[in-house]
């Protein structure tokens, strides 16, 4: 396993560069004005599969090919992941193996298989989905990566908040969305070791607020209830993400559904970007907290670009 | 009157730099695969006010600055013009006086209004708007800017190209969209003074094909019908707009409305980024004419990206 430390770090970004976008950091005068911050968006639906995924995912298979024969990957996921552990994998010629809900829509199925993985359908439960990813693996020798839960993973999430600091200067706080806490794991590790000082925030949906209510008990916790836009932040912390998130962040700010959609609204609106509801929830906390971002360089990662057009929430 | 030159160009240039963005090029791995060319974006959605129409705005009324005193400018546009002109004329601590037809959407009225714009409103007929347009001019003593039939304008519109072209070193096409011929007319120039061989061409709903029939005919022509999603592109030819396409425009593309659906579709989703359906016109129409775009550098104007985000034409 992987140590943390800014050498590391910094080797994570050297070996996944060349998978990756260099995604841009975009500012926006009118959403300065209205937040009272400088606000400095690292763009991540211009990433490859139109997420920050790809970056955890290729350092993982990277890593895990370092180790020894690799004979592919697998894992359960239907969102984001799922496409990046594709792309990353193709990139590396190794097979990778998906598990998805049978009931996951069929676009995201085919994007998968667009970026050459291998569709395994099941039951929705996530019973049935980590036994079929274990049938897998134990039938082709694939190994399987958690889309969240894993240093590697969490290390190459990182990546986008080191870049982000290296595009900017200084930061006084860097706001990144928290689902299951690779992201805004990595995110604080990048701001302790490049930081300056920079404070990570973690942004959370208040439907899903296990993160929040994690740090606050001192123990994971679940969420009862997933019904949230952001649809990316319905999975809870792990015994990686938890430990690393409750030694570096501070704070979770939480937003309702409608903060939620009028900061997705407003960045559509104002920045002309498609970003996903995930990503929104960054704006919408900085939005909720304006005495505490006034006039501070903020920093938000904008986690991704991938939505059902047909299907937006806009009135 | 201006005179159209390779240094007249430059000089607009130089001067609306300092009220513009430098607005960037992007590019599609999987656009490019889509269509087999090249393809080069132009990306005015990001432009200041939301479209390209600033710069020929802003042309004009330094312009008319720079000939003496101008109590305030004039206009009668539902559309981007009418928010350049504010924009524009804020900037140079200008009046603009914008005629709008009553039954603008009340989002299109503040938006102006917001740019500092002063709004009046008429009746939604052609004529209604011109008399009170002239009115406003007899008693404020604003000069009247025309949307794109004026030479000013058009050559400030011709910088988007010009950019383009600085940007990627050499073109075999610039697409653009054509309604009253501002911007068309403007990137022919840059073409025929810069491309160094760059073929302009204008894309068309073919639902108000006029620019199409009208170099056919030798001859202006109009519209019986204004039924397109592209909105911005309902416009007709004029006296000044006119003669400079038909000198330097050989082919206009014309595009079902189902074709500049999917095209705006296809930016949104891969590109990630918010167009509005007079942009994607010009994607659609290589989409078109994959024979003649094959392997060619191709750069597409992205006019703009104003669009009701309520009412999209998405299913």
């Amino acid at each position: 396993m992987i140590a943390y430390s800014p050498e590391a770090l910094l080797e994570c970004h050297r070996k996944i560069q060349p998978y990756l976008h260099r995604t841009p950091v975009l500012t926006s005068r009118l959403l300065n004005e209205l937040s009272g911050a400088s606000l400095f968006f690292k763009c991540e639906n211009f990433q490859r599969g139109g997420s920050y995924k790809i970056r955890g995912a290729t350092h993982a298979v990277l890593r895990k090919k370092e180790e020894g024969a690799l004979p592919g990957v697998v894992t359960h996921s239907s969102g984001n992941f799922a496409q990046a552990l594709s792309l990353a994998a193709q990139a590396l010629e190794i097979p990778a193996y998906i598990v998805m809900p049978e009931s996951a829509p069929e676009v995201k199925k085919q994007a998968v298989k667009q970026y050459g993985g291998i569709v395994y359908e099941c039951e929705s439960t996530l019973e049935a989905r980590e036994v079929e990813a274990a049938r897998i693996g134990k039938e082709t020798g694939a190994i399987f990566i958690h889309p969240s839960n894993d240093p590697d993973v969490m290390l190459g999430q990182g990546t986008a908040a080191l870049e982000l600091l290296q595009d900017t200067d200084t930061l006084d706080f860097i706001v990144a969305p928290v689902g299951g806490g690779g992201l805004l794991g990595g995110t604080a590790l990048a701001a302790s070791y490049f930081g300056k000082g920079s404070v990570p925030i973690g942004a959370e949906p208040l439907a899903v607020d296990d993160a929040y209510r994690s740090l606050k008990a001192g123990k994971i916790m679940g969420n009862t209830n997933t019904d949230t836009i952001a649809d990316g932040l319905k999975t809870v912390l792990g015994s990686y993400t938890f430990p690393v998130i409750q030694k570096h962040v501070q704070t979770i700010i939480r937003v309702e559904e409608t903060e939620i959609i009028r900061a997705m609204h407003l960045i559509w609106e104002r920045m002309k970007i498609v970003v996903e509801p995930s990503s929104a929830v960054t704006l919408a906390a900085v939005l909720k907290a304006p005495e505490r971002f006034k006039g501070k360089r903020t920093g938000l990662i904008i986690s991704g670009g991938n939505v059902d057009l047909a299907h937006l929430p806009f009135i």
